[in-house]
């Protein structure tokens, strides 16, 4: 008789009716490539009465989760609540019934990982959460698997694909934010309260993830240096393309010596990175290995399909070590358990890269020397300057971007500028990542 | 006391040393993800004499492969001789010890992979092939793995980093092929006999690969039809870009219906698509599943260190098999072995897609309505034409792009249009991939 691998799936949204679709639908591929076939089993959802538009087959719905957990025949649940309670206690509870999990569920990974690994650990179960970073992009596979030979030196990440999709229109079509947020809302790309995206919230718990997977390090949410894109204007994306670069959301990063550098934030990548070619609501991972080299992953980062790929390949994942009967055969957090440390993270005072400010100044003779003079005692080197005609009264925007320099000394110098009489408005400063055009 | 995993390498040549120098340099980080060491116990070439410039520690060196055969001690054996013989002979040799074996040979595995996987099961052996495909790009692990709820629809590659850097520099330097080749042959990245890479043999050997595990089949390598870039002019590269394009070359696997299409050739791919982006001597691939959306990944395609990398991750999947006591976890070749089946090929004739074509006409008037007609006549539409302003004498080229049309008709309408007197020369095709610029 052939073999059948019962699930039960907790949340029938989006995402989890895209699981029983992509079950129904490819069935026997997955059949021919694992050697049995799925079957959901149970589906638990508090909603019972809102209709989706996929046939649930012999499935049996249920409005209690419990039909799932204490059902002896389901050996993996798929959860797919999202947020963070119930959803954790429902992971748990699985756990402790010894059902292997498989969850898209990034905000509760981020936030409550270290317990739920543990937890899978004592239970001697597996978890698979491919789907939490990067939708179909095979992110968490590879860097627990292919990249396992190297020291990863840096991740730069594109991984929120309403901010990605907001910047690039943006800067093709040259719209101020708020009626590209709009558009995307009306779309369907941006969510009614789009804070989660757009403030780098949503990001963060997927660099949370990566980063900890990649060094090998638990990490907290709140120690990710963080800044989103609604405070960006258009003149910037306009200036930016003018000096050769595109602004993206950036996820990065990166090992200093014991310290892990990590923060979120706007960034100008140049037209000759591959990162800035990534655009619309595509997601891009880019990893450095001291082997390796560069090697970047590219997709769709979230939405129904895609979502349901990722969990449907942990699931064939975790029947196979059920088929062989072992268990965490690669470990849950890439590093094996004794070897994961806290993170030890870099000063935001101490990052140093390439920035773009720009200055509001009245413009009068002198503006130039006063803040290049500002920059240069705090050891802050010019590499271009773009300062455009004048108006007949007011400020003028005046544009540089630096040579490498150091957060701090940058903090300090921009609020001595502010400072100045000369100085009408608060100077917009964005980082410069992936090189800088000469 | 700490495990070690001993390994026989055969073949001290640059990814030798390389894999060599990885693990003397990050033998603790693999400790860490692993859970146990390796240690290259013996190395086997026949060349004893020439210097590598890494250190190879405690391992034994000899010429005598059997020294490596014939030790029980040593699990995994690496073979990095390359070519057909005496490689086949040795992993053979390797897997009837019932050691299991990694390898980078896609000359190999392209030509005898049938009779190597056969043996394998027949041993319950492992065998790692990460990389003989694209490097440290994780190209076979997301087939096999990350794919794996998915039909594949359509895979497309830029598999050889010689001929993309070849074409990268003529395109940005307006430079003709000869010239180009020279120079990378001058830097290292072409062979002074550079057939293989330049005629697409190399690319044939990693599509057929691909193309085996991505859709459960037996591939022949003479199946694959494929034309190389030693042919390309460089005008057609400037009206590629006149037209929005960028030329690669591309390998090419679609699944229609039951039949797969399997081509290389030039391609032109407009600026839009990410594939027209991956210049110099990076690799990408990009997949295309009925559920995961479009998939790219993007790296070093070869080289000592990012082969390497690919190299030692396979060395740890299996170690981490051997770890657990288990053997095949997952399928050889992606599918289950009584799932692959022999290919049927969509005749080249019956491919359908866009052209480019340049014709060398006389500057006669009729000439356009000449070729227009025949092209009609053959069911050919045009999308676009551009025709250069009058010389004094001579051909002048006339450029034209079309609709999707059919391979035969092409072939059929240039025979016929070739043979007018009006044309001095045979007309130049090159086949548009990735959507047509509008």
């Amino acid at each position: 008789m052939k073999k059948r691998i019962k699930l039960g799936l907790i949340g029938f949204g989006t995402v989890g009716s895209g699981v029983v679709d992509l079950i129904r639908k490819n069935n026997l591929v997955i059949e021919k490539r694992l050697g049995a076939s799925l079957e959901i089993k149970t589906i638990a959802d508090k909603d019972l009465i809102r209709p989706r538009n996929v046939s649930t087959a012999e499935a049996t719905i249920t409005d209690s989760v419990s039909d799932i957990l204490n059902d002896p025949e389901i050996s993996i649940v798929i959860e797919l609540v999202g947020g963070l309670l119930p959803a954790k206690n429902f992971i748990i509870d699985a756990m402790e019934k010894k059902k292997h999990v498989v969850t898209a569920n990034k905000a509760l990974l981020a936030t409550y990982g270290n317990e739920i690994f543990e937890k899978a650990d004592e239970e001697k179960v597996n978890i698979g959460f491919e789907a939490s970073v990067g939708g179909a992009i095979p992110v968490i596979k590879t860097i627990k698997e292919s990249l396992a030979a190297n020291n990863i030196v840096s991740v730069f990440g594109i991984m929120n694909g309403t901010c990605n999709y907001i910047l690039t229109r943006m800067t093709d079509e040259n719209l101020p934010f708020e009626e590209v947020l709009k558009e995307a809302q009306r779309l369907g790309f941006a969510e009614a309260d789009p804070t989660y995206d757009i403030d780098g919230i949503d990001t963060a718990h997927k660099l949370a993830i990566t980063l900890a997977l990649s060094y090998g390090k638990r990490v907290r949410l709140e120690d990710i240096y963080r800044e989103g894109i609604s405070n960006l204007d258009r003149q910037d994306v306009e200036f930016a393309s003018q000096l050769g670069y595109r602004i993206k959301l950036l996820a990065i990063a990166i090992q200093r010596g014991e310290e892990i550098e990590a923060r979120i934030h706007p960034t100008m990548i140049p037209f000759n990175h591959l990162l800035s070619s990534v655009n619309g609501n595509y997601n891009a991972f880019h990893f450095e290995g001291d082997h390796s080299g560069s090697v970047l992953l590219h997709g769709q980062g979230a939405g129904m399909k895609p979502t349901a790929s990722a969990v449907v390949s942990d699931i064939i994942d975790i029947a196979r070590d059920m088929e062989k009967k072992v268990w965490r055969r690669v470990p849950l957090r890439a590093f094996k358990k004794d070897q994961i440390q806290d993170i030890k993270l870099l000063s935001m005072d101490d990052v140093r890269t390439n920035y773009y400010f720009r200055f509001s100044a009245f413009d009068r003779p002198g503006v130039l020397s006063k803040i290049s003079g500002i920059l240069g005692s705090h050891s802050i080197s010019i590499a271009s300057v773009i300062q455009k005609g004048r108006k007949d009264e007011g400020a003028v925007p005046v544009v540089m971007t630096t040579h490498e320099s150091r957060e701090r000394d940058v903090r300090e110098a921009l609020e001595e500028i502010d400072k100045l009489d000369i100085v009408l408005d608060k100077t917009v400063l964005i980082r410069i990542e992936g090189g800088q055009v000469q």
